[in-house]
């Protein structure tokens, strides 16, 4: 027989957590993190329970005490005031005094004879007595000398409390809260090809009837240079016509790569521009992370390391069955080079940070290693707290809400589908009602640049009605969700 | 930028599992663990997935290939035909021969030209022959040399899938089930105070009555001898007439302790005769764990060290809130000397099992320290995997569902007063329908020696046939619970 284990007090059944404190839950800025437990010992002694939190930045905790709302269920919460992480967990131990002080109230009532327990209880007193400092100390030491029954009350049994014995205390893991911008909650996006417009100088008159409508961010498609090698044209043709301009997402020529802006949209400056114009009327810029390259990106020729050749010197276009994606190579994320694709990949993100974007729609993110996104996005919000990431994966429910526990601020949803009332109320009581609201947040696209449903197709006026109604009813939802 | 993570499956939603692994589930012997998992990736590689296990003195493990049941869940079983423990685990990794197969078979159904495909299948075969031994090193090998379309069938890629790399497994964390007697899972009890016969000699004559009404287990109340101090009367009376018994509960006076016999109830030998016929009929007797002290036990005397002495030299007595049991001294668990005590408290159990007893009535365990009894059932089943202990913890639910988990193999429960329809179909559904099946088994006392319910006292004969008939459904519910 080793030594006890010094832990008297049993804490389980910890809300929120997920997956045994593995990720973190999410809140954004102005929000509060009510953490609830199971909390119990043996016996009958008095429990005193802590809230223990701070940024993580901090060195400090602060210390919460939690309210019993009995049937051994506590309860506190803590507000979080800035972006980033906060780390919190829950400590709790076993108060003597208090439950000394709890028996001394019962036996006071069925009027037995007091006088052995205030010898216990000063003995208390004054061990309480030592392991506190200055003016409480001396109240201890005062109250320890000279117990009487009148002496005993809650105010003494609070003083006597702060100093309870810590050293069995029982002490949680330490769980995450990821604090994001309120616009990761809930934000409205308007998707446009700047190529409609024209050039990034065009897209700036369109910014006030956009910001009128009451969008809050402009998400482009990708902005870089495109591929001709395998252009696909119209409708997904593999072939493009000499004219046609090619799919965004098949980036890289020697017009530039990842860090460059498409000579027909304008130049860098153009586009910075545009992101401040549009700033100045409340509206964010976010721009496509699409992570792989035309067959004429530089990135081929400089670092082949980074590509899965084939034995006949070829590299497989990608593909996210069952679409297939000629125009395009994916990046060999297992390379024994993947140290210096990972930092570039993520250089790619700084560099558009600096020109004023701090949100990203992500392509295809389930078709790369999640360690990846796990690793990037967290080193990322660790410099730029203010970042979201948006999840472009369209694929089986465990895979989509694994890119948002390991990091993924907002996500895609099955929204598309689901149309008729019996599906908008399975699939949101399902996102609001369960576990999923705590690490998954929807951004309910209706439809994207590869996927138009039939209802939409067919539906007419009443259809664009009823997918505008669901958005506000989601939105009421999600409010109500929370009170 | 440290080592990337290995690990390039995820597995989640482990079941069953209680509390991140902490504590084992549990079986009977003859029953199956079904083991379920969320198991994915990223991509879409082919997975493998195993279920390994190994009963608890084994050193190899075996493995058994998970099914895929769709949506990323897989599931596969294993027995439990040995009382004790298994320990098992999921292992999954990422099979790219497997993964090749599948995208060859859609190629050649494709009419694709797949000679670049065989050269790498045939490298992977190469590899896979590096890592076999034997005909299969010899089979992966010739398969290699020579690959051709109809070459590449569902043998060859078993065979192949059997020596994928497997260093970049995913690993579980272990879990345990614990295995008990089949009686732990469903028997019938019969209590009664050996008093009522008369003499260990005398109870001998009403074993085949008992075994004829369908019992399994007799139980009787503390059998040793019954202290003077503070001897409580009929009623609860706190001072014995001349001639009263007292109650069992207060153990020890001069004629002996904890393992020691009434000498109104015979001798040893004279209980060891009883236990033998009781066997003989198919009944099994079980003994009450009462870990507490009359205050002439000698234990007081010889070990002062493990009470609890109040500034006035006496012990508080012990209680079970609002019950006081004025004739009896708790432990101090937490005395200094804690390992002497733990140590003839485990010995008192093995005292009785060398007099044949296996199954234990434990008084009141929620009054005494979590820590101890995990320990102490832990270890004695260690060496005698048949036993069972019964939790009588009339208290609240986290502390009864605690002491489940941390070892008693059935608990008593709140069915004495559970007796409408109502109640009865909201507290089976949660015994029989939740996570608390898997580590909570149900010991249904209609009454106790203290407790009984107003609906015996005044029901009547229908409400005795309600709870025999309430006893045979919850047989039958457990029964399709498993089904």
């Amino acid at each position: 027989m080793s030594e006890r284990p010094p832990e008297r007090v049993v804490i389980r059944g910890v809300k929120p957590e997920l997956e045994c404190g593995r990720f973190p839950v999410k809140r954004v800025l102005g929000e509060t993190v009510a953490v609830e437990a199971d909390i119990f010992s043996y016996g009958h002694d008095a429990l005193e329970c802590v809230v223990r939190y701070r940024y993580e930045d901090d060195e400090l905790w602060t210390e919460i005490s939690m309210e019993a709302l009995g049937n051994d269920h506590w309860r506190a919460q803590f507000p979080v005031d800035k972006l980033g992480q906060y780390i919190y967990t829950i400590t709790a131990w076993i108060d003597p005094f208090r439950t000394w002080y709890q028996d001394l109230l019962t036996r006071i009532r069925a009027d037995q004879d007091v006088t052995v327990d205030l010898q216990i209880g000063a003995e208390m007193l004054k061990a309480a007595s030592e392991r506190a400092m200055g003016a409480d100390a001396r109240k201890l030491q005062h109250a320890a000398r000279h117990l009487r029954i009148e002496d005993v009350d809650d105010r003494l049994a609070a003083l006597a409390s702060r100093y309870a014995e810590r050293s069995r205390a029982s002490h949680y893991r330490e769980l995450r809260v990821t604090v994001d911008p309120i616009r990761a909650r809930f934000s409205t996006w308007y998707e446009m090809f700047p190529r409609s417009c024209g050039t990034f100088k065009d897209c700036e008159r369109i910014i006030p009837e956009v910001a009128e409508m009451g969008f809050d961010v402009l998400y482009f498609p990708p902005i870089h240079p495109i591929g001709r090698t395998h252009r696909k044209g119209k409708n997904n043709s593999r072939e493009a016509e000499p004219g046609e301009p090619g799919s965004p997402w098949a980036i890289g020529s020697k017009e530039g790569g990842h860090k460059a802006v498409h000579p027909e949209l304008g130049t860098l400056d153009d586009f910075r521009r545009f992101v401040a114009a549009a700033k100045s009327l409340g509206l964010e810029v976010a721009l496509d992370l699409a992570y792989q390259c035309s067959p004429d990106h530089s990135y081929v020729r400089e670092h082949p390391e980074w590509f899965r050749w084939r034995p006949d010197g070829t590299v497989q276009y990608a593909e996210n069955p069952p679409k297939k994606y000629e125009d395009i190579y994916p990046f060999e994320f297992e390379t024994p080079h993947w140290r210096s694709l990972w930092e570039e990949l993520k250089n790619i993100v700084e560099f558009w940070i600096d020109q004023g974007v701090r949100i990203f729609r992500v392509d295809n993110p389930h078709t790369k290693p999640f360690d990846f996104w796990e690793w990037m996005i967290r080193d990322l919000k660790k410099k730029h707290p203010d970042l979201i990431f948006l999840s472009e994966a369209f694929t089986r429910p465990n895979i989509m809400y694994h890119l948002a526990k390991l990091g993924f601020n907002q996500s895609y949803t099955y929204f598309t589908w689901r149309n008729t009332k019996h599906e908008l109320t399975e699939y949101f009581t399902e996102l609001t009602r369960t576990e999923v609201a705590e690490f998954f947040r929807p951004n309910l696209w209706t439809n994207t640049p590869d996927i138009l449903h039939e209802y939409l197709q067919r539906g007419g006026r009443p259809a664009f009605m009823a997918r505008a109604g669901s958005h506000a009813w989601r939105k009421l939802r999600r409010i109500w969700a929370r009170l």
